[in-house]
């Protein structure tokens, strides 16, 4: 299906009805960079979540769910340096905290105030930072700006990741911070999607949330899944468009595909800019019993160090590739199964085709690679997205905290 | 339960009654090193082998099941190079020659003989290097040497793995090879045991499949289950003990213990000698409320790269431990958890402990580190091994075939 919109060639939050954002240098772990951000939108938003699966969450996501239970927000503040996880019961008290903060100075209940933090695990967060950031976002706030809300949340990231739709009458935007800890389950690292579209907030959460498998959580890393995964998404209501109620509309539809588009285009962006990443590689599992099965294969392959090494080699060792889908879990007679690098075809009928070296070795110098693995058993896909492992994941991560 | 035996302090296999091994330079994909090894016994013998649970198997694999369908084998033959897997039939071909070349050159029926492979995916080995390396085994198969078996099998391990029991009235001693590929599931990479007890075939297949699961199971280096995984244990029979045969018996009981002994000695060595590794790493996960569930926690843990680059870095990022732990699919509260290095606790009632960074950095500058992980929700335990995570891992496995 074809639908009737456009990509935003440079979105940003605040060409959103409704929405205005800033990112403040409040000095929460080093100085010299914007570390507080803000989100505020003019009225109250119908607001969805989802969090990381993991069973170690963070005091935000805690604070999160007690302030959606309501499926209402007019703001969300956060930081990076500290990811207040593992702060135990004073971690949540400052979260809770930082949201009475934000409410008192924005004249907004603190319920309508949601919080994020990313960075280090186990440090509590000096409250008195937050001060000065509240006092610096209210001088700001309106301010045109393009990024600072999205330089603010950043880490290890190092380029701002955005994705706009606009659909006519209404616009969809997002924005993300990936980079390392990244193998999102059910949520990504921290995304914010803003839309002024009018649409029932069930209909809304359902767009959200089914396009959250296949593209947030068809992304990985490092395999490592984060306790701070966050994405939201608040829909402020204030664009022309006609309320979207009805599921079967061809109007619906179009809002979720275009809320797809943001949002793969989020993912791959966090998969591109992984932490050392010098390549982007989409893994396409095609022909597969289930979509179930053909993700359960591609994660595996985009998992595999090896594979993830040998891409930075840009060696075409793809025996790594078959040996990553062997050992996923999932049964299959691998002798019936093709690989391919773009379209050149690598292994079949259980042996290498005898395909030229050379002709690999130039697909892998590129910056995206692409690689096809048929299983010829179904007609189910699953596109997964990741990056290569390099020298620099090892330094970033081996010298993060010090 | 204390056992009345000891550790040989240089085990090699030639020391067992009836077993015969070297190893020879057949120039099998480069020069300059022993890539062929081989071990014969004197007399056919009780044989059990375990195999990679991946589903894209070499094809030594599907010969060696063939070849022990009667759980009986005299020799075992095995070169490095070239992994004889994704190579179709004509992979499985080139096995059953092999098979056939040593039956004929030592005179024993090709159905005794085991073969095994390791190296690069994907490439047909040269059978006349095959005849070569079968040549000169027949010249030295008797000759002294205390390890060029274990020389020939090597691929980039840096340390020969050997661990060895005398129990007096017979010994145990194995062999291996690791470093990378390695997340051995129901095996290991190349693993050989051997001993001249005299035991019940299916007593020592018992006792072997037994041991599995706490030794080579519970190794990780990167988290790749090979293609080629194999650990076979052959008894020849010849010592002058007593058979083993009952199950309750304290023999028996001894036995077992004592052939574990050999199988974690080797699982450890495989670990801390893992591509690149700078450390050899312990997690004990203790006091769970299941051993799987242990398990799969503490291979959580060994599996998580931030982990690993973090040990690499000697930074106590006990935050990516407890992350790693959350994200493991096993449901806990983490606020109950208790976790430390060495003696050194760092995390408890759901935050840090507010322990000496300059203590925990002293504990990671060893070349050994112990993790234990505290569920408080159990009496049951688990230990994993692996290794942590260089730069070197990625220079060797990004050049691996360049």
């Amino acid at each position: 299906m074809s639908h009737n919109y456009k990509i935003i060639d440079k979105p940003n939050l605040n060409m959103v009805k409704g929405f205005h954002t800033n990112g403040v240098e409040a000095h929460i772990k080093v100085t010299g960079r914007r570390d507080v951000g803000m989100i505020l939108c003019d009225k109250v938003c119908d607001t969805f979540a989802t969090y990381t699966t993991n069973q170690v969450k963070s005091a935000h996501i805690t604070v999160c769910k007690e302030h959606l239970q309501d499926n209402k927000a007019q703001a969300i503040i956060v930081n990076s340096g500290y990811a207040n996880a593992c702060t135990g019961q004073n971690g949540i008290n400052d979260a809770r905290e930082i949201t009475k903060k934000v409410g008192a100075a924005f004249n907004i209940p603190s319920e309508n105030v949601l919080v994020g933090s990313t960075g280090e695990i186990g440090k509590r967060i000096n409250l008195e930072r937050y001060d000065v950031a509240v006092d610096l976002l209210k001088k700001c706030i309106y301010d045109e700006n393009d990024n600072n809300f999205t330089k603010a949340i950043m880490t290890t990231d190092t380029k701002q990741k955005f994705a706009g739709i606009d659909a006519g009458s209404y616009k969809i935007i997002g924005t993300a911070k990936g980079s390392g800890m990244i193998h999102p389950n059910m949520a990504t690292m921290l995304a914010y999607i803003v839309t002024d579209a009018k649409i029932e907030p069930t209909l809304l959460n359902k767009a959200f949330r089914e396009n959250i498998e296949k593209s947030f959580n068809s992304v990985t890393v490092d395999g490592d899944t984060s306790t701070n995964d966050t994405a939201i998404i608040m829909a402020s209501g204030m664009a022309e468009n006609d309320i979207i109620k009805e599921e079967t509309s061809s109007e619906y539809e179009t809002f979720k595909a275009a809320l797809k588009e943001v949002m793969t285009g989020l993912a791959k962006q966090i998969a591109a800019d992984g932490e050392g990443a010098t390549k982007f590689i989409t893994i396409d599992v095609i022909n597969a019993a289930s979509e179930a099965e053909a993700k359960t294969i591609g994660m595996s392959i985009a998992h595999s160090p090896l594979t993830n090494t040998a891409m930075f080699g840009e060696d075409a060792n793809w025996g790594r590739i078959m040996c990553a889908a062997g050992y996923s879990g999932i049964e299959f007679d691998f002798t019936k199964a093709t690989l391919k690098f773009s379209d050149l075809k690598v292994f079949e009928h259980g042996e290498p085709t005898g395909f030229s070296e050379e002709e690999a070795k130039k697909i892998l110098q590129q910056d995206a690679i692409h690689i096809t693995l048929d299983m010829a058993r179904g007609d189910k896909n699953w596109t997964v997205w990741t990056c290569d492992f390099s020298f620099d994941y090892v330094k970033i991560n081996a010298d993060y905290r010090t």
